[in-house]
């Protein structure tokens, strides 16, 4: 029996086949896939920047949700018929990140869905190990957002936000709104800076305090509504150069700064400012699985409103329409792909 | 009766000149300097970069030890006859830096002999709060040491250094060569990387391991010798657009980089590598009491090489000499001033 995968050929072209699955072989999983999200990775992969990554035949996608269908040889404690997500990393297990116990950086990290086949399918193979169970009750649409979610609460772990500390949030995308989200629940204040009008209603009409940085100086606006403070956590969610002049001027001394966004180019950063303020800068990537189990209890409390966060659901056919809408709009939170009516 | 102070009068010159010190004002204590080393900020301000803050009749110097001489009102605990050195610092007690605890990094704070008259001259009063009492056995030259090595104890702490760990210290200048020999203290395997063949022949010979970043690849070595892992922690001392491309590239995953270098201009920073490897980027700036404590127990113990690290003595009358012999040497470690031949 066939099933549907999407698969990316370069050019900005998805094509809809029909693929055979194996079944799950040892230590694998095999799962309906019901839901899965459109990740900035993915708009990357889809502008053809990571062609030499990725290849021009590769099923992507990893922001999802779904169903196991079988269970491969060895596997203990899952079973058909369970709701799941997956924490789509593959570490090596020898190399001194993983040695160290950080797995999730593991030197020769396999990103699943990007480095190997991922979730815009229908029958995904996973290793077990990546499997988290989910309540039989949680919407599996909004089950597709505990990726993005866990990156959020990875970001806010490292950050050790506390009750009453005043955030900054610098970029109000998909990832930078649910850092805020995660940080209001750990009982912080938390500003969003952004210069998208939309982005910035939205964040306001869920009750975010917002700045725009083309009309005010946002670095003097947080030291003046904190007394002279500043922030005592900024996240740096935009990947530019006014985003990291903002950070180190923002920032209370002794603050933290959360390098969340990826910089491919080298930016001038106020080293001195690090110096002066004993500031502390912590890079932040993917997850633990930690994150994800704290990323389900949040969806599950609330913390994220589902349903203003989702912008759109399409499914597999138009997953080629579904790529070219979202690069032409910049206001969306996110957009998902159902992979079948059948999988609930 | 009057006493002799430099004074600096702007035009890389210092004039040595009779002045009378009033006797200590309440909550001051009155001290015969017995010695102060010339710091690479002295330095600064001889060569005329620092002389909107610090004025043209300015007597500077802080890296010091001496005797008290009296006490004012109200000061207990001290009494005339103990030999001391001084934390150069007074912080407002009233901004947000100090309301949490960092007063070492007050956003008011005065730099005493930057800001305020330091200790190249023969009396010198400074509020009681300074001070820090010397066991009577410490040689009086060794102690004016204190002040750079509560320097280099304050970023190992910073850098939470543990037994065992790999550091390298980019820039082998008195505070690179100090930070080196405290994390050695502290059980670290420790690399100095320095581009001077005197200053890397000092640290051979007092037992460090040396790479010179002109003859080899620095990061790859620090990698290979350390089956590829890289360095627990990077101290950045060197200042230097090499030395931050340098501290990126070295670090092990989550390893941990002290910015102990003060970077005028802003340097481009390879920001992707603190999001990909998790690092962590931590300012380290002066000292706090208990940083005082530990230099002197460490002085004490012997972890400075004194006789060695102090490249020469000079009289008062010889200040201008020093000053401009120094600026001559890029080999010196640490050139120091004796206030009086009296003062034991």
């Amino acid at each position: 029996m066939t099933t549907q995968a999407a698969v990316y050929r370069g050019n900005k072209t998805f094509t809809v086949e029909h693929v055979t699955t194996p079944p799950p072989a040892k230590g694998e999983v095999q799962i309906d896939v019901a839901y899965c999200g459109i990740c900035g990775t993915d708009l990357h992969i889809y502008l053809g920047h990571m062609d030499g990554r990725v290849g021009l035949e590769r099923t992507i996608g990893h922001e999802m949700s779904g169903v196991i269908a079988a269970v491969g040889g060895g596997v203990t404690g899952l079973k058909p018929g369970q709701h799941i997500v997956v924490r789509p990393l593959d570490h090596c297990g020898d190399c001194p990140a993983c040695r160290a116990g950080h797995e999730h950086i593991c030197h020769k990290l396999k990103f699943i869905g990007i480095d190997s086949t991922g979730a815009f399918q229908q029958k995904w193979n996973v290793p077990a190990h990546t499997i988290h169970v989910l309540p039989d009750d949680l919407d599996l649409s909004h089950a597709a957002l505990i990726e993005p979610l866990a990156v959020a609460c990875h970001d806010v772990s490292r950050g050790k936000v506390q009750t009453g500390e005043d955030i900054l949030v610098i970029g109000g995308g998909p990832i930078g709104m649910l850092v805020a989200m995660v940080a209001r629940d750990a009982g912080a204040n938390v500003t969003i800076s952004e210069i998208n009008e939309n982005r910035l209603k939205y964040a306001r009409g869920i009750g975010f305090n917002v700045m725009n940085p083309k009309e005010l100086d946002v670095a003097k606006a947080i030291h003046d509504a904190t007394g002279g403070k500043g922030a005592d956590v900024v996240f740096e969610v935009s990947g530019t150069q006014p985003g990291v002049d903002l950070m180190t001027a923002a920032a209370a001394t002794r603050g933290r700064i959360v390098m969340v966004a990826i910089h491919a180019s080298k930016p001038t950063i106020d080293m001195f400012q690090f110096f002066w303020r004993e500031l502390d800068l912590i890079g932040a990537r993917v997850y633990r699985p930690e994150d994800y189990d704290a990323a389900m209890a949040l969806l599950a409390k609330g913390v994220v409103d589902c349903d203003s966060f989702i912008t759109d659901i399409q499914g597999l056919d138009d997953i080629q329409a579904a790529f070219e809408t979202l690069t032409q709009n910049p206001n969306a939170m996110k957009s998902m792909i159902r992979m079948s009516e059948d999988v609930k």
